[in-house]
């Protein structure tokens, strides 16, 4: 009963560009701190950064014979997703599978599994955020849904929704939410880059965002060591 | 009931160069094999070695309000100390309180929790030691203490104490033992590298250290793996 | 009752050079995907790929003197494999200890345990798979086996058998299994290779593969996203 | 912008009851091995089952103060789903708390997250299935979502969604597919007593379920140990 | 240069048996939400419930020589509290350091690392909470302090503290801040049972705790499910 | 190429009844602290006590085929061994499966991986020592070996090796050294009830085991918390 969805949407792939500049840490404040994927997921080599749509892909434990199926449904701009039914570790993915992914214009791999080759993925500049690094092999077995909604290290990730995966971490943005969600980004790195500027001039912080008055409201004291008998 | 203790005695700061230079697993070993905080925390990039005073602070889960607060209270040649009144992942700084905390002369971060904007925390050179990066963010509701007395990823630091950081983790050294540690740390620096030498060498550790008497005493035997039935 | 055994055989140490090159992932896999240990084992620094001839030694937990016994039974090209009796973290191996092996010609350290002096071990270029990296120091009181047969991060590994290891991990291969294990991993890699050239000119892995037969047998479906309903 | 849905569907409800007999991992099959919540949530006492719609929490880390408000939105045969919104351990939810929702007719909770007086509600026989037990306390400053669509421990859980829970874990059933679920589980049920008693005669599995020809197919080979060398 | 320091004070003793019936949770509250060791410390068996004064004893990874020494200081209404100087799991404690400290009269153990012979310690009910169980023995070879000021599951116990542990947890109280804490504790349990009585009667938590009108301030939202497009 | 061993040797399992009574900690004890399975294996229920010969069963992740493959190997007195080829959590095993092991004169199983229907297992008192708790279901298209050496939970175990489990955990006895390791067990039990004795009577351990001199030795040093100036 596992089914392959082709075609899916990709109208979402015209913001993919911007929002890999603005990063996962942007991105996440500007759609109110949800969509973030569990941090186990780390890219295996720094740096790296992307934006793209997630075609989903899951696998059974120790098998990754769905990750070829999916292979065939990627595009140029595509970020590939996958999820396993249940947790492990194995190593899912090598220096073959990427060749193919990027002969298609993949962009790179999320995966809440293992992979392998991560010598020659670095050498190719294949990112992937991966949670683990394992070189244990996998079987070809059982088959499971591909472009289906899934979750995925926590997140439910719909295929053609945007991926955005950096150094920090990965962060899914909803394809029906991408322009709102860029706009506000925008705003928000205008609106840092304001307060970089006096910070870097030495201004407070506490002065920058106006706490003062709200800090002594909760009751918070301030006490010189000298008398201090804490 | 939540305090900030202000001009906290920085007398230990006049060690900090030499410990830089020593080193994590040095200074440990100098001071008894004592004050080593647990290994979960890693540096975000590495190389990375720094050595200065704490500046403590306790922040809530998923709060990082208290931070904005610690950042007015440091100095020239601190290193901020964060720990979490319980466990949590969250990402409690980033790039803007990086800023913040340059401009006034800090050294470096150790926090008991997560950090996000590694990639630019790494261009700047600002080094950290986290428990996790992680690009989830922080409100700003609950405050807490600055420059008590904490428990930070198993070892009680208080302001004022010596932190030696780099790639191996992160000691504290009581600012009332920094001379005498510094002064053994030295000594043991001399006597590793009369052995190193001698290790190049190639003499054998057993001699080196003088062990072959107790290890015998202990009852170790040699068998030829000829003769050897195991 | 610990014992050293003297003088094992390293006959697989002729195929050393070769399993280098050809890596873990190719190894495991050459070899039925069996032999890797735990990939809690992770190198200090990267890129590293190293194989050689076990010398075993087991340690007492926050106790290394078994490695300073070791280190006098290790010629050149052996890896030295470090498992303690019983789960710990502790910092057993530092750059004084790397030197020593150095100086006898070791390759590398695989260690189910911490090591520290990372920052010196990276310098040196002297690599290390560890399941921890801390400055913990370790006492010297009891005795334990070297070159015994021992389990090694989930896998047994006796003296002389050849471990690989790289970016991905570690992998071990029974002596008297190493030429024909060298033979299969050579066989898949000119496999692979041929399979690489199908993938960069962009043909699917499911004809690559000849797998498209055998998912319509297990019932994969096809959907069109404009008629799924899922 | 956090809201409260109000008036939830619970048609699903007619099903409670024949699906906490049928119990989790029955159900669990029953849907295809899906929606089974992740293995870390345990029950406080054992033996506890229930099953019953879900009412859906998020909460901030730290902050329990939405538990309070999904509490009024509790009905009979409810059970109460609370995910916070970033990884956290802390002690949600008591004995207080577990009075005031039984007072409704609330069933159990299933929380991803920490909860306390574990002694109190087991002598209540409140069952709670949560991620960990732990006395730390939460504060009330932040609101989030309730009865909107979560993510709780891996999977999505809509409000009105049917809660299987029992000394195995937690499996969410979605509302729309319970009657069908429920049909399948039954048939399942008479199928494994059938099984039960053959097995219960002695037959082995192989001959239970016809396994030995595909086996053979597969390679798999019968050697006595006498003439075993491996 | 390791100290046992002998007569230490227990004038915290007298309240001890008040702390044990308030239990871990409430008196935590009562001290603000500090003091209470990390959740990796669990009860061997439930129900129990004890408070009494600290013995504290450090013990170097894998070697419990130093509880021997520990159990000598130990009195009647005393708690042992055993620290290892690393990270450990091994089984330090077992049926006949029980034996040995139940004639000195002491109540339980407190270990930040494993115990064995479980089911005779719940046969002889005595209590123990450990972050693990492992039958690991242990050497007794490195000496270590005994009722100096320990850090234990991240919290500092000095000797004489209080101690209170029961299925939540463990929680330290300062000798210091006994009287104070118990003052105030049994405030917090009067009036949690005016609460409960209301919770039990059907009155919703938002009106016990008049929250609705600062949820309100904060922008909380009531959307009925027929309207809700989320 | 999988195989499995048929007519195993049980020469052993003449010693099972003598080992289940002394238990996992005096057995580990007397084979000098080896032969323990990682705690990480815990059993289901409490208190459980079994020692019998092992069949040893390797199972691909996620895919239980094997286990009814090596169901039909057991008989009257073993022990079922299952270890994952790569880490996998899932339940494996459940009720039926127990029906069929118990119907052959299994005594229990000893599993690094997931186990299900613990209700039902409980009820029944079929003891099983697992690495998790888990509903999630498997498959049956990958085989295996049965009967071959295997290394579970850290320890190589081989077919018909004695393997004795408790609420401590589970140890290997080689069956080889089983008439050994028994007697050595019984003369350290009979060792432990005369200290038992003198413990019951308030001697210190100190005392019982001879160690003031040694701890002297050591440097040792007792000081009156009076004149304690730590």
């Amino acid at each position: 009963m596992s089914i392959v969805v082709t075609n899916i949407s990709r109208d979402a792939r015209q913001y993919a560009g911007e929002f890999a500049e603005l990063g996962v840490a942007t991105t996440h404040e500007a759609q109110g701190r949800t969509g973030l994927l569990d941090c186990r997921l780390r890219p295996i080599y720094r740096p790296a950064s992307i934006a793209g749509t997630a075609v989903t892909c899951e696998v059974a434990p120790g098998d990754n014979w769905m990750i070829h199926v999916a292979a065939e449904q990627c595009q140029e701009g595509d970020i590939l997703v996958v999820t396993p039914t249940s947790q492990c570790h194995d190593g899912y993915f090598g220096d073959l599978l990427a060749t193919s992914l990027r002969a298609r214009g993949v962009l790179g791999l999320v995966i809440d599994a293992g992979v392998r080759d991560i010598a020659t993925l670095t050498e190719m500049q294949f990112p992937v955020w991966s949670a683990a690094v394992c070189a244990q092999g996998t079987v070809k077995e059982t088959i499971a849904n591909v472009n289906t909604s899934v979750i995925c290290a926590g997140q439910r990730i719909d295929p053609g929704d945007l991926i955005v995966a950096d150094d920090d971490g990965v962060v899914v943005v909803r394809k029906a939410d991408a322009a709102t969600v860029l706009e506000r980004a925008k705003e928000r790195v205008i609106n840092e880059e304001k307060k970089r500027a006096r910070f870097e001039a030495g201004e407070p912080g506490l002065d920058v965002y106006g706490m003062r008055e709200r800090l002594a409201e909760k009751g918070l004291r301030y006490v010189d060591s000298e008398s201090d008998s804490e």
